[in-house]
């Protein structure tokens, strides 16, 4: 069995999250948090917690596929800046956080992650974003 | 002139960090923080802020320098996990902070930045930090 197949998404993330898209290595979610236009990519390999364990190969992927959702991000939600971030002190699954970021926004200049409560999507806006970003991933191959 | 001759450091990178190494793409920095084992990642090319502006050759160096500099701080720290940051909302030049993190650290399990004042190190321990972590990277090619 390849390890895509074997493949099974953190509770946490899968909780947190709605599915845009998957790339040839990630799966790309839409973070429940309309705060900020958030992506994360999930490596579908298990058991991998940091960026040297995922083969050069994969980690080829894995960067490029970082830059498509940037890339995504950027023109669907015109930010100001990407803030990229692989952190995983509480869900050790290796996954990569893309978020578009402007300066008006409640945690400018400083990172999002703990600045407050996530303010969750209604069904049909969180629908539309994730059917915006998918398209737009699929057109930046 | 390439981009490699005619780079510039941001001034804030420059006074904030000491010098360790240059690999093929990017200026590796000790920040000196001596709170967490901290790299920052600079790729010698002028102008770029994201990630999705540096071409495809470029982004597979970084990332490959990316996993040597984690792999380094593993090796010579043995932190509990690498967190890795691509934020600019302060210092737009692009550049990718790699840092130790223990179960037992200040900011733990939130992210570094922003948590407290740097504690500068002595002038020899950066000295033997720069010289131990220079020592590892080039030893992982």
């Amino acid at each position: 069995m390849s390890d895509q197949h074997s493949f099974a998404l953190h509770a946490r993330l899968k909780a947190d999250t709605f599915e845009v898209i998957h790339l040839p290595l990630c799966r790309v979610l839409l973070m429940n948090d309309c705060s900020f236009p958030w992506l994360v990519l999930v490596p579908e390999r298990m058991g991998v917690t940091e960026i040297h364990e995922l083969n050069g190969i994969d980690r080829s992927a894995l960067i490029e596929e970082i830059s498509r959702a940037s890339e995504a991000v950027k023109k669907v939600y015109s930010p100001d800046k990407i803030n990229i971030g692989m952190l995983g002190n509480i869900v050790s699954q290796l996954h990569i956080h893309v978020i578009g970021r402007y300066r008006n926004d409640r945690a400018w200049p400083g990172p999002v992650w703990g600045t407050g409560p996530a303010q969750p999507y209604l069904a049909e806006e969180a629908a539309s974003a994730c059917e915006r970003l998918g398209r737009t991933l699929a057109l930046t191959a």
